[in-house]
């Protein structure tokens, strides 16, 4: 008999890109995580219909239903333990969950951010990537804390940066290391190869090939 | 005939691993930048031996012979000027630099740091990098200015972090990434091809390869 696979509660609130490529891996019968809910703080989150077409169950908690940020973070819990979930991940979600709401989840909320934390936090990470005038930029997925953008870094990877970039094109650009570094955290966490120790994460048996962090573009 | 090299001083103040790499690169008379200097502020930097050996000139200016700070840069600027320096590289050199010297050789002082700056300035960045649980850690070159190791960025190259490391594993994987970008930055630097343009660095043509950026580690 197959080992029960983790129950995962994606979050979104637009396109779902990152959604759909870990919907893409959690096809994989031997994937250690299956999306088992889609949950959007928008209607109109295109995502929402990518879901459906996968037959994975959805909601909408949205400010019209639910006026106070508190009232929509005690819906956002009560539906994601109805569905069952085991562990979530933010995928494009723009809204800031509060700390009773994160410590209530400690250590089984992973999100994706599109710098390489700790730098940029925040906002128009490319635009700001593009101001500093780093060469390296990247995205990061890390187990969150009640502090934007902030815990433990499960995976991280790395583009290059050009001299013709605008910020459209680097965003692209992470946008592809972005669909490579998480699901392959999903895999980690899940499997349980990957854990929180301290406020570190520490990967069973040194197990993350080297080059799992270093990305080139796509091509 | 052959176009002149840029006449380059490397300072030092330790075992110079990074002064081997760029005389090593300067070896080719191709290479856009020659080694015409070597100074220390220590008598017993063991890079001194090696400038030698390559019939380097060298000088040593160091606390004992120049009391104050003020003394030890001016004398450091004449030795330089008397050497017919173009363009300084700081190689392993401990001592930081004043505002007046560093402006009276703006955009001509390279510095390597071992991280991906703006990320973890100063000292013990290796150690940093493992508290803050990183995924991803590098060095950089940049143009210095007056704040410490602030200023353009030229290149830089990242490499893994793993669980297993150490500050010391760590700081000898991403040595091998700084005898890679080093020689590179001072090649983009020498021939023109990068140079500051506001305070960002703009290399001529994009022509530097995404795969520059991205180095892993050597086998």
């Amino acid at each position: 008999m197959a080992e029960a696979r983790t129950r995962t509660a994606v979050l979104i609130s637009g396109r779902g890109s990152n959604l759909a490529v870990l919907i893409a891996a959690a096809a994989d019968a031997q994937f250690p995580a299956e999306i088992a809910f889609v949950l959007s703080d928008r209607a109109d989150a295109k995502g929402l219909g990518l879901a459906r077409d996968h037959g994975i169950p959805t909601a909408v908690i949205d400010k019209a239903t639910h006026g106070t940020k508190a009232e929509m973070e005690a819906a956002f819990d009560a539906a994601l333990r109805d569905a069952g979930t085991e562990l979530i991940c933010l995928a494009g979600f723009m809204r800031i969950l509060s700390a009773p709401f994160v410590d209530s989840w400690r250590d089984r909320i992973l999100n994706i951010h599109p710098s390489l934390l700790p730098l940029f936090p925040g906002l128009k990470t490319h635009e700001r990537a593009l101001e500093a005038g780093v060469r390296i930029h990247g995205a990061t997925v890390h187990f969150v804390r009640a502090e934007m953008d902030a815990g433990p870094i499960v995976t991280q990877g790395a583009v290059p940066v050009l001299d013709d970039d605008t910020p459209d094109t680097l965003a692209d650009r992470v946008l592809g290391v972005e669909h490579r570094i998480f699901p392959l955290a999903l895999d980690l966490v899940a499997s349980g190869r990957a854990s929180v120790k301290g406020e570190r994460v520490i990967i069973d048996g040194a197990a993350m090939a080297p080059d799992a962090a270093l990305l080139s573009p796509p091509d």
